[in-house]
């Protein structure tokens, strides 16, 4: 037996008593070190995506650990192998994978919501989902890997060169990470945040910001570029004045993804669009290459996890670590799992 | 003196006699044969661009002609020689033009728009808007180059691949220049038009055609593309529904083009954006390199003159035509604006 958390449906997270499951053939299971608490997992809590999960569910996809036992057939990994999982399991035969995108695979089972995840002490997953962590990197750092992914994958789809100017709309976790991330390409973000506990974070962490209700926005990014406008724009808030701050500021061939989620559709200024030539890409989680560099941007401490994470919390206090980050003021929330050996 | 078309405001053309202008330094006078009529000629006519347009206006910025005389300073360029112009001047130390993207310079002077165009018989401007044609190449067919150009431009935003396939929603003269050159590219064209006559006009010219109102376009592109959604889309309606169209119709990483004029800002679905990691491109007029290619195309015929230009008249019944596009039922309308020597 062990401990897991289960979201048991209509707001509520319960830990509970559950069966070990050992590892079938081609799978791993790993002790589970730490599980970070995402954005995502604080829409399943809230009941947004209840027709997505299945009761009890066990949320958790950010995570770090060590192989405890291989099943049969797998091989390349031992007991104690540090790791991270990258949590995609895709059908490699609907059109988006026969295109090579299996990322975004038309049947993807985004693991730790499409299925049983890592907040638990114990987690059991096939072994090609496995990725190695180096042997010097702190486990608790190596839980960012996944979130730090996503930002790796936001900015290769905006290809930046050396010297370019990037506004990144959004200063949570995510948002964050993206500008670091920007950083360490060569060009030189700035962060737009309404939220001043956020702002005060990116201070933080060296990022040039402004607060989009004290200033304009383009016309601070204009100064900022002498009258160019920004290279390329991220939109990471999901909202409609983050979004359109970022249409407005780009310069000619300006190139903005979006990376927050507009679930409905939003107005955008096409007119622009085409005036000034600028492109829009869309950015989903992260392929397995997105996976490596985001480990050697953790190990490098180029992503400082000791600045990014806020708290760390036993496994028993897994449903009050997700509500004080529901309350604010947390940046980023890792609950210990199991033995951090 | 020579016969000029002039806008006059107010939804008036008038043909007037005005005094020839002989070349300045760095100048060359062009014996005008052919003006093509464009949609943005009747949105001027329609008075929609009246903060732009000082009257009288020569409009007209498709055309074809031969050098009449050069300017002082002008090398390379000897009477006779058959030339097109590409209409477009740029500042020069603009963000844009600065950034290498002068064809999109924030001062642009878009010429037969901004200063005077083509709808003239004789016509001054600077030699290097010139652009030379082949001596084979007949003067009507060469007037459709500028219009090719901007297809030219709009595809290779897109950067189709042969065998791909790509959906254009709107069959006008640039929606079907679109769908040629993406043909001439080696990907297979889809035509969404609402218009029965232009669907007639586009099956003419053999390519597969949709009507949005007998079908749902989405529906159309997934059973023609083994349900993986086309991997390209240009938007050349302008309108809503036809957005909507291409952006549910693409593939996982599906590029849409927008070429159309959405003036107000268009709900997008910014979510379908980043499930699918689709991108956005705006295109904008055309580079020199565009529109020496356009002049290979119509000099190899892959645009068809003959099929697509609907009708010819002579300067004095440049009103009338505008009148008769504006009433629908033509392709393109040229006007002779002297000699076809």
């Amino acid at each position: 037996m062990m401990r897991a958390v289960h979201y048991t449906g209509a707001g509520a997270l319960e830990v509970a008593d559950v069966e070990d499951r050992p590892p079938g053939a081609g799978q791993v299971t790993l002790d589970v070190a730490y599980t970070g608490i995402c954005g995502t997992d604080l829409h399943v809590l809230h009941g947004e995506m209840d027709a997505r999960v299945r009761t009890p569910a066990v949320l958790g996809h950010e995570m770090s650990g060590r192989v405890r036992s291989v099943g049969a057939g797998v091989t390349g990994w031992a007991t104690g192998d540090p790791v991270t999982v990258m949590p995609l399991r895709w059908c490699g035969t609907c059109p988006a994978c026969r295109r090579g995108f299996s990322h975004v695979c038309q049947r993807l089972d985004f693991v730790g919501i499409d299925s049983p995840g890592s907040l638990q002490e114990r987690w059991t997953v096939p072994a090609e989902l496995l990725v190695r962590l180096p042997d010097g990197l702190a486990l608790q750092a190596a839980a960012l890997v996944e979130p730090t992914a996503v930002a790796v994958h936001d900015v290769r789809r905006a290809a930046p060169r050396p010297g370019e100017r990037a506004l990144v709309v959004g200063a949570g976790p995510v948002g964050l990470l993206v500008a670091l991330v920007t950083r360490a390409a060569g060009a030189e973000p700035l962060v737009a945040e309404v939220d001043a506990v956020r702002r005060h974070q990116a201070q933080a962490l060296g990022l040039q910001v402004v607060d989009p209700r004290a200033a304009s926005v383009p016309e601070v990014v204009a100064q900022w570029s002498a009258g160019a406008g920004a290279d390329l724009a991220f939109e990471v808030s999901g909202s409609g004045p983050g979004l359109d701050d970022a249409v407005q500021s780009l310069a000619v061939r300006g190139r903005l993804v979006v990376v927050g989620i507009h679930p409905h559709p939003r107005p955008v200024d096409l007119f622009r669009v085409f005036w000034r030539e600028l492109t829009l890409l869309g950015a989903r989680v992260y392929e397995r290459a997105d996976v490596e560099r985001a480990v050697e941007l953790v190990a490098a401490g180029v992503v400082p996890a000791d600045r990014l994470v806020t708290r760390v919390v036993p496994l028993e206090a897994a449903p009050d670590a997700f509500a004080r980050l529901d309350a604010g003021g947390e940046l980023k929330v890792l609950v210990r799992c199991g033995s951090d050996a």
